[in-house]
């Protein structure tokens, strides 16, 4: 029975690249995303040309219906032999609920226009997936709880890969976990940050299983596979394209509770992640960098457009997407930037403590403390001693001297 | 006549530490800041210690009336002597109706509460200056007119040392005056950009005429004073002191149509200057840079507190102090950053694109780009020939090839 519904999805896997809308509308037409009954029968109906079926759908099964239960089985054989599972919305471990306020509620796709998003809704465009294939040896709704997006380009600077490194393993160790993309790059950075810190983090592929993009990537794909996970939406061995890309970064943003631009050049494609998490109604954060840099152009520009929050630590990650009071950024900063006691005087402190004495110059009279400063000399006074009790001057016969420090 | 009426001014100098707002009520009682008809009345009232005078005024007077005539007219003769002026609304070139929006108009401020500011009147606390010693060979109302203030820590980076001077320097080339406090660090880049691509620039020091501070920067204020100005609020050989350099950056502030933020430590005495800017409706600007760099942590959390605008460029700041449309900093992005003509496809294209063939790998068949792409063969055929327009694929048989790039 599960093997058989799994067939048929396997098949829709093949039918249908990604997801689409038209897809999600008919799979849930009562607009109840957690219990996908109608597989079947789209399935079949696409199989046999229905012409009642959006013209998308009809395309699509005309283009690709040839041979595709064969194929379908051959997909899952493969899986089996290869460590892959298929998740589907059958699954325990498919994280529907958990993307209910991700992708388009069903019920804002318009009917009527067979199956598109209704014109304002910007969320239509996000097409709920429907079947993903994945690797790894923990379970994909739990996994993915806690988590947050990590992207970036592919051509990033050192400065950017080791300081997505650093905040990736700041997440992780704080139990997130890092969604990513598998590329070079930022993307890297962010899945080795988390594995190095011992969290797991997941890898959303643009190509199919089996199919590693990129190559020099292979260790590392099997790395997260041994402690996260690698999922794809595309069927076994299917080679990454470039508008794959585009409609992965969705999922990409999905499985995240925001969205972090770690570098992003002039156009880059990891602001297109950025912009799905926005229509996600999720925070984007943007880190910054070198305004000589090219690779920050994009970022920078996103903070510009006021599009993407600046953040510079895990910390003001974390203050953005968990309770307000929850993190505590300000006392992190306090240990790494203590104010020195100079920087705590008052003014009129202040003000006294410059006209202080050094050393032996002969400055430092109190007389001339209360014309430098024009303060009465009962508040001179008072003042030297709260200096004298903060350690920061002493007194040498009627002058007062700045300590060393 | 000029001479009396500069020998007053150089005595309510010498009397008043920097400016306050009691003195600025007693200057302009008719709220008419570019008429000050009032300085030998508050002098010989100062002088002659007035008891119906604010208690500041009086406190001020106790402490330094003594022997002031004389030492008014010995700064005097020390500013003709080493080329310095004394600059009062007197003067043709004080920027007096310049500074009406930075200053608190004389309206703003309680008699009744001793001159202090209106409560809720946040522009209350920039005391108009009344004096100010100059030095150059420029006028200063003329030289500040397209100003913009620099500013940053002492303690800067190369990176922010380098940033600092391209975009003084490009100020300059667009005409700005460079104003900044002839500090090291970013100071000093600020200044050398601009003096480097022959722009005035301005140095507004916090120690008196003839105390140079700090010493090393000796030989840039004397190329300052070449083309640009050096003036300082205190009288000559006054030594520098942290209050006064608090007190100084409003002037810095007041002095540029905005203020940008090129470099900041956790607490650094930059971040003063564009609160002061700030209270003065002024544009703050701020520069971003490595978040792994301690001398960025206070230009970052400006931005995040929405307190400044980040910047990249001196285009970017013009298009903030300027009209709209003044500045095209997009043309200028584009220059620089031309999108690929990869960039540029429509998602239809680039999916074509991205099924055309590779070299002779024997992909790119017609039918092979429909099925991947589910595009009725039409759309196929019509795009694939827009592409060959573009100089992107080229038909090689019934398969179309990507050309290289």
């Amino acid at each position: 029975m599960s093997g058989t519904r799994d067939h048929t999805w396997a098949i829709l896997r093949r039918l249908v690249e990604a997801s689409t809308t038209e897809v999600v509308r008919h799979l849930w037409p009562d607009g109840d995303a957690t219990a996908p009954a109608e597989v079947d029968r789209l399935v079949e109906r696409m199989r046999s040309g229905d012409d009642t079926l959006p013209t998308g759908l009809l395309r699509a099964a005309s283009a690709r219906s040839a041979g595709v239960a064969e194929q379908a089985a051959v997909d899952l054989q493969w899986a089996a032999d290869n460590g892959w599972r298929l998740l589907t919305p059958d699954s325990p471990e498919w994280p529907g609920p958990r993307w209910d306020d991700a992708f388009a509620p069903v019920g804002d796709l318009d009917p009527d226009a067979g199956g598109a998003a209704v014109p304002g809704s910007v969320r239509g465009a996000a097409a709920r997936p429907f079947a993903l294939w994945a690797r790894g040896s923990v379970e994909l709704a739990a996994t993915v709880e806690r988590s947050v997006a990590l992207v970036g380009t592919r051509t990033s600077s050192a400065y950017g890969n080791r300081t997505t490194h650093r905040i990736a393993g700041d997440l992780a160790a704080a139990g997130y976990t890092v969604i990513s993309g598998g590329a070079v790059g930022i993307d890297t950075a962010a899945h080795r940050g988390a594995l190095d810190a011992s969290g797991p983090t997941v890898a959303v592929a643009a190509s199919g299983p089996g199919e590693i993009y990129p190559r020099t990537n292979a260790a590392l794909f099997r790395r997260i596979a041994e402690t996260g996970l690698v999922i794809s939406e595309y069927p076994p061995l299917t080679s990454p394209a470039r508008y794959r890309f585009l409609t992965r970064n969705r999922l990409v943003a999905a499985l995240g509770r925001g969205t972090v631009l770690l570098a992003a050049g002039y156009r880059s494609g990891a602001v297109n992640t950025t912009n799905w998490a926005d229509a996600m109604l999720r925070p984007v954060m943007v880190l910054p960098g070198p305004v000589d840099s090219a690779v920050y152009v994009g970022c920078h520009q996103k903070i510009r457009d006021g599009a993407g929050t600046l953040i510079t630590s895990a910390a003001e990650i974390r203050e953005l997407l968990e309770p307000v009071g929850a993190v505590d950024p300000e006392g992190q900063l306090g240990l790494d930037f203590a104010p020195s006691p100079v920087q705590q005087l008052s003014r009129d402190q202040l003000t006294v403590f410059d006209a202080c004495g050094i050393g032996s110059d002969g400055t430092g009279h109190l007389d001339q403390i209360a014309v430098d400063t024009t303060l009465p000399m009962a508040a001179v006074v008072r003042i030297v001693s709260e200096l004298e009790v903060a350690g920061m001057v002493r007194r040498a016969g009627d002058r007062w001297i700045k300590n060393d420090r």
